[in-house]
């Protein structure tokens, strides 16, 4: 029994996105003040961005069933938590009906919710949780616990065919720093906090999670540890697999408390099996991770690689290295070009810079700067250290033909990292579909890999009769292989159901990964969306014994049924 | 399916340990070559070890049920794995019988051989390993895989009570490093490899695997993950857990192939539910780890400290630096005492700079030399990086009130580790009992449970009426905490049970360890030892959950029943 006092937050005072897209509400993406941008997407997927797009839709376009929650069970659920925190208007029902992949946005624009949720319920405490998750089970009614509602797995959305009242559980309000236990470097946090919530509290005290997934500013806790999230500092701070040490859990077996140890040998690891369950198991209230002192020196350089392939060879040579960057990042010669042609306009002096730079490269460094890829590397820790680490990764960088390129770079990608995503709506608007798939595989089968999986992206877009694009960077380096992210484009061609072509595409990139042994998602879980790939993933034998877990702790479907496995 | 070639090993060329005791047949302890230790037993334990000792018994003094396996079985084993590969004989059944913990090895000296296995098996092949789980199966069997036998957690024993036949899966003769891929460094070894065997193979090749648990020479990679071993190197290389990237393991479900993957977000872990799953869930034939280069420089630094408290704040301190040694090791006083006890004659030289070290500091450093702790502490790497991190930790070291003691200390210990437990048998020829019991907690909690543990154990040696021994080192650091090794050993008195008096004191032990907030056990496993102490651990709902899983995967009850969880 946890004896934490219930959060006084509000339900109203839980952020969330759009309804209809990524994103605080008050952010939108434009391309005016790029001025390379409008040329780089009319020659790469023919469309003009410039042309005025359509507009995100109205929530009265919307059409969505009645709420099917019985008044008793209804009255059994506000006596847990409260009136205020029963929800079922339309544009809460909407809200939780999906995560915010391409598919979600896309079904939406189309007025699609799906099945939305009957009810969305907000607790205070894992005290009502428990209560809520009873109630649940009693009457066979779905729950589906919802952080920041960003996952693009399809991890969120009832099944289509439920008849069930399905109940999202929002765990907003579950978002305080309880305690830091300073010499264990130890923090317990409420599952609902989101990224920068938790950031705040512990910066606020001297300390970090380092957990930056691109999705920080609208995930939580709870979420990155239902669909065991990575972040852009994980090369030295870990996944949130390893930092995620205690665990509180409300499940149809009881609260699971799994104790803060550093390490420990009682059997299959039970917090393991909460890692990557996406509800299937339970409720994730609380969780001790592992924090750190804020740095007291931080930065991140850049570099340049005349090949992907050069570039791949010094991340693995540096991840086997005595340097332990936290940062390691490099993007292959199409994410490089598409990030100079998303700078903003420069000033005269910055243009002759340019210019000299690019002269330097071609003359003197033998670079074709069409193929030549754009690197970053963190570095973090006392003033020292940051110059050893930069020493040592200088000079490997150096013996792959790489050179550095300074720190300005580096920053305006740290202040702009969570920008990106806006962009996918603003392309939407446009026409154009854009998504992201993420693999991992080892440092020897890393550039076959990629090259493998853009020539069947481009293979699906010329089948199409599409012009598309695809780009890719590496996003963490680990001592055996890294993970490598996709980003692709296209606009789907007339006479054919646009989503079925993004199907094409996708399950083109997704099978080359399983192809060419890659694991079908690094960071954003199996949800719906990677199901078709589990078994040739962890093999046949392991999904049986996964279905064993999952179908035996939640035995009559009640716990976000369908994710994951059938 | 697996391609590797089956193994030409011979069963008689599987190396096994004394089947009385711990070790190599040929080697045993011996007091004479050590001066002082012969004073130091007999004034804490009141033994006088130079009295002549009661030989370990006879093989002819045991003995054994006749063997269960039927006719019919029998001829269905010997066709998978051959009439030579299926033992019965009696060496075999009683060396397959017990791992071996204080307590096996009290009942074997009793003519106690336990339920013995009717037949020892010893595949060739991961072909004949599923051959044998599907007949063992069908008729009914018990099959319970059997690595190096060094596990003292009762892992290894069939339940008392089964009248099934019972079926020993002896892996030694699966052995092979299969494969390495070197710019991933990862290795691919069956696994049946005992610890010198694997390791040898890899450093012929230039690679070290960086796993060195105490039973190192007797316990193999199978045997590791099925139990979460930890090495005396795994603050650089890991637990086995992280070194553990791939697994084949035949189960019920069929052959779980888990691919080497740097990191993944496919749901619950099924490679975290293979770790430490003890045989419940089927059988390991091989896994794809980590490996490393061998460092161009390895070296070990004794240090001392005043107190065990300040040594445990240097740790700490140490595990937050910018230092990422390999060893960090510290030894409360009594465990420093018994290290000073058990050095060999020394010359009139070293017991000139002996005293005069003793005099340095009690007279300048104010040092209690009764109450001083000596420390390991090991660096690997490049000469810049082990002089780097050499001057981190002795900065440390020096703020704690420690001081350097050279490099002496370390390379005896680093030459001797694997011979401790040898000493267990010597000490159980003279009546007296010695075991060990260890845990792992966070370093907020690490002294409190240290203090409140010695406290309970010498409770326990005053209520017995005996003269008890304690002591203690910190083995393992981690980003959060930390591992404490104990070794407890005294005399049982006359006239009452000599295992229920150990049962007391090792009870005292492990339930000062879930009171004081440390975990059950950090890397010897739950087997059946552990049992009574899951659930306050992992909590009922975590026990209910790790049940669901096993008795789900083996549902009647052949895979090694009765271990971990009832």
């Amino acid at each position: 029994m946890t004896d934490n006092e219930p959060s006084k937050v509000a339900a109203d005072e839980v952020a969330h996105m759009k309804w209809w897209g990524w994103g605080d509400p008050e952010v939108s993406f434009a391309h005016n003040d790029k001025p390379q941008l409008r040329g780089f997407i009319q020659k790469h997927i023919d469309v003009d961005v410039a042309l005025p797009g359509v507009a995100p839709l109205s929530i009265d376009d919307l059409q969505i069933a009645p709420s099917v929650v019985p008044a008793a069970l209804r009255k059994q659920l506000e006596g847990v938590v409260g009136v205020e925190n029963v929800r079922d208007d339309k544009l809460e029902r909407v809200m939780h009906a999906y995560g915010k992949s391409l598919r979600d946005i896309v079904r939406l624009r189309r007025g699609d919710a799906g099945r939305t949720p009957d009810a969305v319920l907000y607790p205070a405490s894992e005290a009502e949780v428990e209560d809520l998750l009873r109630i649940a089970l009693d009457a066979d009614a779905v729950l589906i616990p919802f952080g920041g509602g960003s996952n693009i797995s399809g991890s969120l959305e009832a099944e289509r065919s439920e008849t069930r009242p399905v109940l999202s559980l929002d765990m907003g309000r579950m978002n305080r720093l309880l305690d830091i236990d300073a010499p264990a470097n130890l923090a317990r946090i409420e599952a609902g906090a989101l990224g920068p919530d938790l950031e705040k509290q512990l910066n606020n005290r001297g300390w970090t999670i380092g957990h930056f997934p691109d999705s920080f500013n609208h995930s939580t806790l709870g979420g990155w540890i239902a669909t065991r999230s990575s972040g852009m500092q994980s090369d030295k701070y870990g996944d949130i697999a390893d930092i995620t040490r205690g665990l509180r859990v409300v499940t149809p077996k009881g609260v699971v408390a799994i104790k803060p140890f550093p390490s420990t040998s009682t059997g299959p690891s039970v917090r393991e099996m909460v890692l990557g369950s996406e509800g299937r198991l339970g409720i994730i209230t609380e969780a001790t991770v592992q924090v750190h002192r804020i740095p007291e020196k931080r930065e991140i350089q850049a570099y340049l690689f005349p090949s992907f392939a050069q570039g791949v060879r010094a991340m693995n040579e540096i991840a086997s290295s005595d340097a332990a960057p936290s940062v390691t990042r490099i993007s292959d010669a199409n994410e490089t070009q598409f990030s100079f042609a998303t700078k903003k306009e420069s000033s005269r002096v910055d243009q002759l810079k340019s210019d000299a730079m690019k002269m330097f490269l071609e003359k003197r460094k033998n670079y074709d700067v069409t193929k030549m890829c754009l690197s970053f590397i963190g570095y973090e820790g006392t003033p020292e250290n940051v110059k050893r680490q930069k020493k040592l990764v200088g000079d490997i960088v150096s013996s792959y033909s790489g050179i550095g390129i300074g720190s300005s770079p580096g920053q305006l990608y740290d202040q702009k990292k969570f920008d990106t995503p806006y962009i996918r709506d603003f392309l939407l608007d446009r026409g154009v579909f854009a998504d992201v798939s993420e693999t991992a595989t080892s440092w020897s089968r890393l550039v076959p890999l990629y090259e493998g999986v853009v020539k069947r992206a481009n293979a699906a877009y010329d089948e199409l009769g599409t012009k598309g694009w695809i780009m890719c960077h590496l996003s963490h380096s680990y001592h055996s292989g890294a993970c490598l992210y996709f980003t692709f484009a296209f606009k789907p061609v007339d006479g054919r159901d646009e989503l079925e072509q993004y199907d094409m595409v996708k399950h083109a990139i997704q099978q080359g990964f399983i192809d060419l042994n890659g694991t079908l998602s690094h960071h954003h879980a199996v949800g719906v969306e990677h199901k078709p790939w589990l078994e040739q993933d962890i093999s046949p034998a392991g999904v049986a014994i996964m279905r064993t877990l999952l179908d035996g702790v939640d035995e009559k479907r009640n716990l976000n049924p369908g994710k994951i496995v059938d």
